[in-house]
């Protein structure tokens, strides 16, 4: 079995751990922000922490109304510009917490008088020690190249973010997402019997909308990482604005399909998808009954994630949505033959500027 | 010949008529933001026009200092949450002035306090009408499906609101954005001879950084919709984390190299790309010698972009570099028999919400 595969299942402990020993701190920032309120949000990050960042720039726009931003690194680190950040919040992610530039943008950050917080997978790294607020994600150490528990880690921390800066989420509400995880790796066996379908497949287009685009980032990201599958990834509305042209019967779509708001252009693309021939796998779970109509080409969780309407009813679907994903990764990297913690030309750390 | 090939060509005066429309409005503009400078920018787009946003972020950051953000359209249009915008400026970009998501995001701005801009090329649309000031683009109705003068224009836009915000550049400088464009147009029969090789390419990766990342969005763009190309686009420092486990061989790269600060990672990224064995069309212009060893590999436009050292360097690079890249694709759908006027499932106006 691949490290990768044993560290998708510890998923559910690194959330409770996680969210056991982070509470009484993010308590105790809920009470600090009620009178620090930052004007805005800037999330820093590179690779699958980048697609948490993704995340959280939609759930604390939508859960506190503050205007977020994704930092482009470059901005502070090869052009060196001075952007004006007082009173600004910056996060930087990052599972290592020595990626460089992640790093310079938040003494940038610092410099620029914004509050900055960290979130990082090492409590000993230079990210932890530099910030002025550590969100420690409690997954223990991740030893595939391929991130998944640190991923979905990630995505909690954006959570008890989210949280601390006065959104309308009880803390306790927060530990069920361990329970939801728990419920998406019972897919186990079924994604591995449907990888066999995609052993030649070469190329794939992952579609999400709002608060699982960023799981269509982090689900292409794994299969470019682990399987060498080319994998293109949009919001439903991005794709029909051209790159849909490009789309055959030859390569596949795989689409995430919550309950809520985003069901309604999901299914309008699902239809003109199979308009043009292209065949999806849809995942969704149990309280999506109008997505389960035809079992062939859909993964349901088997779970109902939403059990009453909530606005937005989707809010907790994103840790458990992406867990077939990464489940899919490992499953077809091994149909392919490939040894998906040590992908060809990857390491660990990646330090860029 | 096609009309995107006769819209090609007609950058370099659409960039004229632009300037001349709205330089005068632009030094009142100025005015105006000297005593109410935004505390940040949000910009909203979808497809081409979004990928001019991307470019705008970059340009805005660095000249200005404010922070930029590039709209979720969802956030607004599905989740309906209420972002708090008061000394915001929103700025919509869309081509037609149609785009229902785009407009939908403008109006709840207007209606949360936020100064509205609106960039498009159709004088008279709903966007021109709605929002508070409008940068009309004067590219003339673009009439193929794949829009490359509306984008250099928006991108022409980007520059004269920057220099509205405050950016210390001479609006006389602009001027010569039109001589560079013009410059690059130099390239077609070079880049058409240079298309042969490719007739049979189904995948590419388009890399570019800062101020050039939005072009490697953008020529990707038009290789999926005019050629269904399936092309990835990352910035040089993305690509090292976790993508470029999947390039190989058998699909090419194509890397926006221009002088300046972001030289040195491209040129690293070039070196492992070439470890790897994967081959580059290099795009750069006579000021980076460095860039042009390999006359196989390197594109050249036929003029020196950056005459003397200024920071950042290549500032004035965005437009006259996409325009080999949407010769390339104008090109390549030809030698491979396709209409790039009317790519498969595509029209011009896409209404998504």
């Amino acid at each position: 079995m691949s490290t990768m595969l044993e560290e998708i299942r510890q998923q559910p402990a690194a959330i409770e751990r996680t969210f056991k020993s982070e509470s009484r701190n993010v308590e105790r920032l809920r009470k600090h922000f009620e009178t620090h309120r930052p004007r805005f949000i800037v999330l820093a990050a590179r690779g699958t922490s980048d697609n948490a960042a993704q995340f959280g720039r939609y759930l604390l726009e939508i859960t506190t109304g503050i205007p977020v931003s994704l930092a482009a690194p470059s901005v502070y680190t090869l052009y060196k510009a001075h952007v004006d950040l007082k009173d600004a919040l910056v996060v930087a992610i990052s599972q290592s917490g020595e990626s460089t530039d992640t790093n310079l943008v938040l003494e940038r950050a610092h410099e620029a008088g914004a509050m900055t917080i960290g979130i990082t997978n090492e409590a000993n790294s230079a990210l932890a020690k530099m910030c002025e607020y550590a969100f420690l994600v409690r997954a223990g150490k991740e030893r595939s190249v391929a991130a998944t528990k640190t991923y979905t880690g990630q995505l909690f921390s954006m959570y008890m973010l989210a949280y601390a800066l006065g959104a309308a989420i009880k803390l306790d509400d927060l530990k069920k997402l361990a329970d939801f995880a728990g419920a998406a790796l019972k897919l186990e066996s079924e994604i591995r019997t449907r990888a066999e379908r995609y052993r030649f497949m070469r190329q794939a287009v992952v579609v999400g909308r709002g608060l699982n685009y960023a799981n269509s980032f982090e689900f292409a990201l794994k299969l470019m990482e682990t399987c060498y599958v080319v994998a293109e990834r949009f919001s439903s509305a991005d794709l029909l604005h051209g790159p849909i042209a490009m789309l055959e019967s030859s390569f596949p779509a795989f689409v995430f399909a919550p309950p809520g708001v985003t069901w309604k252009p999901i299914r309008e693309l699902l239809e003109r998808l199979k308009s043009i021939q292209v065949e999806s796998l849809i995942i969704t779970d149990r309280s999506n009954r109008e997505a389960q109509t035809d079992k062939n080409n859909v993964v349901t969780i088997p779970a109902a994630l939403v059990r009453k309407p909530a606005i937005p009813e989707e809010l907790f679907t994103a840790i458990p949505y992406v867990i077939p994903g990464q489940l899919f990764a490992a499953s077809l990297a091994e149909v392919k033959g490939l040894d998906p913690d040590k992908p060809r030309t990857l390491s660990k750390v990646t330090l860029t500027l």
